[in-house]
């Protein structure tokens, strides 16, 4: 990062008139939006009518900080120089009293962080240039209207905000400004804003600045170029707020980005019926269909599409939906601007080859383009846009895998209503279908309760008249969100979309009481906070109580089959999956599994159907020597080979690896009283007795303790037992014609001689089920899992004997870190928060640390048996980041949970572009 | 390891008549004992009547192992040819009816194992041969004696233990053929063996075989072939043998080994009043003092001396001790015969250059050295031998460090009874004192026993008849031994001797009741099970009560000083010690510590006088809120600073590592009720409100929870507390003109960033102090604890901050491994038993694993910062093996208790020679 500024650095870039200094290849310096603005202002293939202005660099944001918020010297100059060409091309001046400029001031980082930082329009007027105004416009209404909200925004954002000031009275002084406002159209008897008259205005301007001088101690300005500075101090300002850091923190965007400050002559969508102000996208960002697709708002701010308080209307046919299909398109209203306007879009996607989002103002009949930057979309449009441009030539292979965030995938694979369930019921509400999947959850009217209930287990949707970067938290922890308010371009639409998560908007008749905590629909029903509710988002539509989701099926979607067949074509990594049980192992293949990665054989032990195997591993456990541990394992012998047995016959012809015990037994007995006693008389044994041994199995750290291969060398009869089950299941399936592939993998090692001994076992059962079921052989694989630090250092030894290895980064990062996965709630929120570790490490792998172990084990075990096979089986297996991290250190396959398969297909696809192996 | 035979491989090697061929520098192929052997006879210098005889390898007995207990074929040819060298030098003939050669059959490792493995003596006796023995000898009361003792031997060490079939009659042959003995005796009246008549011994030889085949189900073996090679078979099967497998794992000697036979001819000490037998000493092995010493008796098999059934006669003047002092000596019994074995010893210990350790016979006036080998000695010899041969001229400085085992140095540095106590008391018993130290403990009848209570913390003291191999376990886990029979080179005397370990022998009045569980004493005391007795070592005196033990000044014993002149003039490697009060300090610096490697400050909240700190500190945890903490922590400054400068004071000049706060915050908090509910009302709150902070603390696996740098990251304000304490402290001693030296050291850190985080801290508390007292500096370091896998991994830019790189090991195993050290107990027992490990990595620091990461972190380390200072402050600091390697990969120092202090300094002076530094 550049800091300090030299004196030959250029601080401040132009553009408009058909020229621009600066290009979009410039982002990193002049923002995304500075460096959009740059190319379509100047770029010979565009040169599209964008308003004059010009972008100050990330580089001073930096030098700003840098010198404890002080602008650099030499920013003056380039500023004001700048400042006279826009003037030259507008004609207009600013501070002139006679045809003053108005200017905005808007942030733009390196990429876009909706509403998380601040921005000033209508600067430059004071209560002399309002008069200039009115003299250009002839509306005096607009221009009182536009200095109020000056005022109000600079009251906010300059004087209080960026000064770091207390919010006044508590609630902030623009919340102060909007309840006059309120009170005065209540005196009136006005609904809407619009209804106030060029005199309320202008008496509210002379309010607003006296509020402003009581509360905040300082006058408003009224030197139009102290508005200026303090426009762009407050936006350097606001890349430091509290919630433009929650957001790079939830994003993971680095601090030291900085932002640039885009400053541009003002135009007006809201200066009569021929004004009009909108936002679209060059192909429909919800669906991904390639229709051009927006909304827009006559006579109003940009602000008032986003904020959706208004619902704004469709450009053209394809943008209808529910709530606009009685409205006028722009289309039918203005066909030459709308021309212009598609003209303008087509050319946009041609030439950044990728959907764009613009922002279109039309001032008195004449069309200027705010902005364009690469539209956000949800994953089915994401993966939808991909393989269309791809085959309509427009990208290539790679970049089209490239275009999807791996993640976006989730919601294509996301859970939805069950559709029985969901004919079956009615629907009490209906809105605009934002976010993608279906969802249910306990209705919550506030973040805060939406964080505290999530923290709680429970699955939350968050119910808001209209959301707004204050409830980006809550957003992030329900499982849906639900808002009265707001357009396909809301902040709650916005934010959700970019998360892919469920989210319906604008749902018209919600009449929420957020104080009582309560919400009705318009057909009377009355839903209470706690109650639950369930969420189309695909539909818009809204049910009472807890309706069940299921998976979706991926064999209709064409373009997630054209995508993911060129993910095939191009990934190097293989993907298995840790499934454990048939309907998993099903699952997994249906994603693209290649394999099972991970198989618990504990698994069996939990949840339904478990209860006798349970009692039978409770009756193992507690015996009190091996004859009776022997006894109780040869009853628990069936379960365990038939489990294994209906898993490996689904798996037919792919391996899967079967990991033997890892729990400490501890975890299996029972803990209450109640049911020790049942299980002593089940075993007719004393309760004390049982007592003793369940105390006897307790330890401090059960983590680090008896647990893992320790256990199979401890009770070599388990080990026994299960390898025995896993080799008759194999060989009885090949006897039947399938292809059974299993891979015995031992947990826990951290030396050679604990496999040595474990593979004496395996060879020992191996011979005895060869003997006993009349066959010359039975496929199998050994190997181990390697979770501790020192298995991965002594990972040589390991593979003379391992024929693969699966690393457990779960556990080696326990152990790296000495973390405790359960107890890190205790610091870790802290660690990231002050940004000691940059994400979780239990999410994202430790590639620094755990890494080097992981890359380190795999170069030594191939030196010592150069086809080890090498796998991960944590979480990260399905993380991205992680996955392209194995891709990079030559690791043979990871292994996720099914539903993440497409998930890590896709990152290893990006993964070998990126990084392609020799 | 050879375990396969080469056809042009010596399997046998000869020694006798002034040749041998095979030399002391074969030890690892002819065992310890055949080496010497050979030495003896055949070494030019030498040439010492050594009874002649062969070596068998140690590779055949491999070779025996690996072909399943089978010899190799070309053995029995070496074996004759051998046998037939003995029979031209003795004249005698093995098997022949007229002139029988007896042979005896011994094992022999390359370390002496005593008592460990099976010997056969009297071979070639049958009922033929033993008539040839009468009329060789004319005593046929002898011969008939030597021929049971050869049924005896063989029925127990070749029919029954190498066959490996269950004990008859549950107790085992030699237990049944000796009550026979004692019921024969019995029934003539008599007392002793040596009452039995000529006509006793004929009629027991037939009964012992009848008693052998109606047992064993197959008769004694007539033919002296049959019983020769039935001998060298036990002999190898006894390595491993239940008792030396044990005795390898507790020495830490590999299986691999295996062991030597030695054959050779019979001599016998107990053919009468001109024969005897006995062991003796070239330097006193109890003190180290230069003279010789041994102990001998008339008439008797070698067995008889170290068994402890007769009480020994004194050599010399020299030897003769409380029991002994009115016995006659060799030397004016048979003056001349006693000045040859004075000149042969002479010879022995000038060829070795150390004390030897020397068996004799003399058969009709004839003397025999029937062995010699390197002398086990105490510690307290140990010192004395190598410091007097140092100075005597016959070993240099590295020989003589290297002559002493760090371990040894315990003995001298072992705590004594209390003088005081003990003159005020007076002794129940005496015995020979043959363990140096003192020892007090709960008195026990039996090995198992033993086991049990220390396992349960108890401290003990072993009181048997008198100890055999069976006992071992038990004689490790007991503080001391106290046995009734037997003398100073009895076995207990010769185990605890090896161990350093307290013990007194020979203690005559006692009188054990094992079955009823109590003893007593010659003037009536009766001391039952679970009674406390203590032991001084030093003079053999037992007292009943538990006697305080208090420390040894090592200032009066000028060899130890001379030994640590020479380890300091030798050693590289530093050596501190942990230290955490002022007592502690004074003792490190009086055992040569250099500095304080580990200072905890958590210490000050433990035992005694911790009460009002501990006090605090609960409030502080429990406080609601980061005002309440500042509260606690600001009461609580003022002890943390007290205790910090107190401990800074006595090591003025020299450095103290202080470790800010590491436990979880839970360790300090009260579990119970009852306390708790003391320490609301205390703290005035409701108890309902401090148990939900309690349970809010609790972790499931605390030892990877919110510990170390966690906590100083969460609260700042405990590191700020604790540095602010530091820092005042070293500032107000350096204005006293004392010279503190701090440095200040973050636990449990994963990152550079923790300690960037607190680095801060550190820096921004400087300042203030610095300001707050008018100095200009405080000398400090700054710098953290490895003790995380991560941590040694990220070590180079960890380094980038940290001025030192203390490793704590005691985590770092825990982490690597996955070993929670708490949990061990379920099954590292099994790991040693199997072999899966070969030391506890908690007390030998595993050097291939963790012992990779500490290398490694100390490379990447000083690759970053040139100057690091390193070293390890975990248990591992003072133990030998542990500090070899410490010295082996650069560290600067090792930290350890102040008690081992001495015997680190040791191990780092033998490290120095055997690895000089470049």
């Amino acid at each position: 990062m550049t800091k300090q500024i030299n004196m030959d650095q250029q601080l401040v870039y132009r553009f408009g008139g058909g020229w621009a200094d600066g290009s979009q290849e410039m982002k990193n310096l002049l923002g995304g939006k500075g460096a959009n603005l740059a190319e379509m202002a100047g770029h010979p293939e565009l040169q599209l009518p964008v308003p004059p202005g010009f972008t100050i660099t990330t580089d001073t944001c930096n030098a700003y900080y840098e010198a404890g918020r002080h602008f650099p010297a030499k920013l003056e100059d380039e500023v004001m120089a700048a400042l006279e060409r826009i003037e030259e091309l507008t004609g207009k001046t600013y501070g002139n009293v006679n045809t003053p400029l108005l200017l905005s001031v808007r942030s733009g980082a390196r990429q876009s962080m909706p509403g998380m930082m601040d921005t000033v329009l209508n600067l430059g007027l004071n209560d002399e240039t309002v008069q200039g105004l009115i003299a250009q416009t002839n509306d005096p209404r607009f221009a009182y209207d536009a200095y109020r909200r000056l005022i109000m925004m600079y009251a906010d954002v300059v004087m209080e905000k960026a000064a770091g000031i207390p919010p006044v009275q508590g609630k902030g002084i623009r919340k102060l400004l909007d309840e006059h406002l309120e009170s005065i159209k209540k005196a009136r008897g006005f609904q809407l804003d619009t209804e106030l008259t060029e005199a309320d205005l202008r008496q509210i301007v002379i309010d607003f600045k006296a509020i402003v001088k009581r509360e905040i101690g300082e006058p408003f300005p009224e030197d139009p170029m102290a508005q200026l500075w303090g426009g762009i101090g407050a936006v350097f300002d606001s890349w430091n707020g509290k919630r433009a850091k929650e957001y790079r923190r939830i994003e993971g965007l680095p601090d030291e980005w900085g932002t640039a400050v885009n400053v541009q002559a003002m135009v007006f969508g809201n200066m009569g019926k021929d004004c009009a102000t909108g936002v679209a996208f060059t192909r429909n960002p919800g669906t991904g269909e390639h229709k051009f697709y927006g909304e827009f708002l006559f006579n109003a701010q940009g602000e008032d599409v986003v904020a959706g308080i208004r619902t704004p209307q469709p450009i053209n046919e394809a943008s209808k939906n529910s709530q606009s299909e009685n409205l006028q398109t722009l289309e039918e209203v203005m066909p030459e601007i709308y021309a212009q306007l598609n003209n303008y879009q087509q050319q946009l996607e041609a030439h950044y080859k990728d959907m764009q989002d613009l922002e279109f103002t039309i001032e008195k009949g004449k069309l200027y383009i705010l902005q364009t930057r690469t539209g956000k979309r949800n994953g089915t449009a994401a993966v939808r846009m991909a393989a269309e441009m791809y085959q309509e030539g427009m990208i290539d292979g790679p970049t089209a895998l490239m275009r999807v965030n791996p993640n976006q995938l989730t919601e294509l694979l996301l859970p939805r209503l069950d559709a029985m369930a969901e004919r079956a019921a009615t629907p009490i509400a209906k809105g605009l279908p934002a976010g993608p999947g279906g969802a249910m959850g306990k209705a919550v009217f506030s973040s805060e309760k939406a964080v505290e209930l999530r923290q709680a287990g429970e699955n939350v949707i968050l119910v808001r008249e209209e959301t707004s970067p204050e409830d980006v938290d809550g957003m992030y922890h329900a499982a849906a969100v639900l808002t009265a308010k707001g357009g396909m371009t809301s902040h709650a639409a916005l934010v959700t979309r970019g998360w892919g998560k469920c989210c319906i908007v604008g749902c018209n008749g919600l009449d929420i009481n957020e104080a009582e905590g309560y919400f009705t629909t318009p057909d009377g029903t009355k839903v209470k906070e706690g109650d639950y509710i369930s969420l189309n988002g695909a539909t818009g539509k809204v049910y009472l109580g807890s309706m069940p989701v299921v998976d979706v099926d991926l064999a209709d979607n064409e373009a997630y089959q054209t995508l993911m067949g060129l993910v095939d074509e191009t990934k190097v990594l293989g993907v298995r999956a840790n499934a454990e049980s048939p309907a998993d192992a099903a699952n997994a293949l249906r994603f693209g599994a290649e394999g099972v990665g991970l198989f618990r054989t504990e698994h069996m032990f939990y949840g339904k159907g478990s209860e006798k195997p349970l009692y039978l591993l409770r009756k193992m456990i507690l015996s009190a020597n091996r004859k009776e541990r022997r006894a109780a394992l040869k009853e628990l012998f069936g379960y365990i080979k038939s489990d294994i047995k209906k898993t490996l016959a689904v798996m037919n012809g792919k391996p899967a690896t079967i990991r033997l015990l890892d729990p400490p037994l501890h975890e299996f007995v029972p803990h209450d009283r109640q049911r020790l006693e049942e299980l002593a008389e089940e075993l007719a044994v004393d309760v004390s007795i049982l007592e003793k041994r369940v105390l006897a199995l307790h330890e401090n750290n059960p983590m680090l303790g008896h647990r893992g291969v320790r256990l199979g060398i401890s009770y070599p009869e388990i080990t026994e037992t299960q390898v025995r089950a896993i080799l008759e299941a194999a060989a009885e399936l090949n006897m039947e014609g399938r292809q059974a592939l299993p891979e015995i993998m031992i947990p826990v090692t951290c030396s050679r001689n604990e496999l040595q001994d474990q593979e004496k076992i395996v060879k020992c059962i191996y011979k005895e089920v060869c003997a006993s079921l009349g066959v010359d052989e039975i496929p199998y694989l050994f190997g181990t899992m390697i979770e501790t630090p020192r298995a991965a250092l002594r990972s040589g030894p390991m593979a003379e004997i391992a024929q693969f290895f699966s690393f457990g980064t779960n556990d080696l990062t326990q152990m790296s870190f000495g973390f405790s996965r359960d107890d890190i709630g205790g610091f870790l929120p802290i660690y990231l928060e002050k940004g000691i570790l940059v994400n979780d490490p239990f999410q994202v792998l430790d590639r620094r640390g755990v890494g080097e172990l992981v890359r380190l084990a795999v170069e030594r075990g191939r030196a010592q048996r150069p086809g080890l096979k090498t796998g991960i089986c944590g979480e990260h297996g399905g993380e991205p980041q992680s996955v392209a991290f194995c891709h990079r250190i030559g690791l043979d396959y990871v292994s996720c949970s099914p539903f993440r398969v497409p998930i890590a297909r896709l990152a290893a696809a990006q993964a070998a572009i990126q990084h392609p192996r020799q």
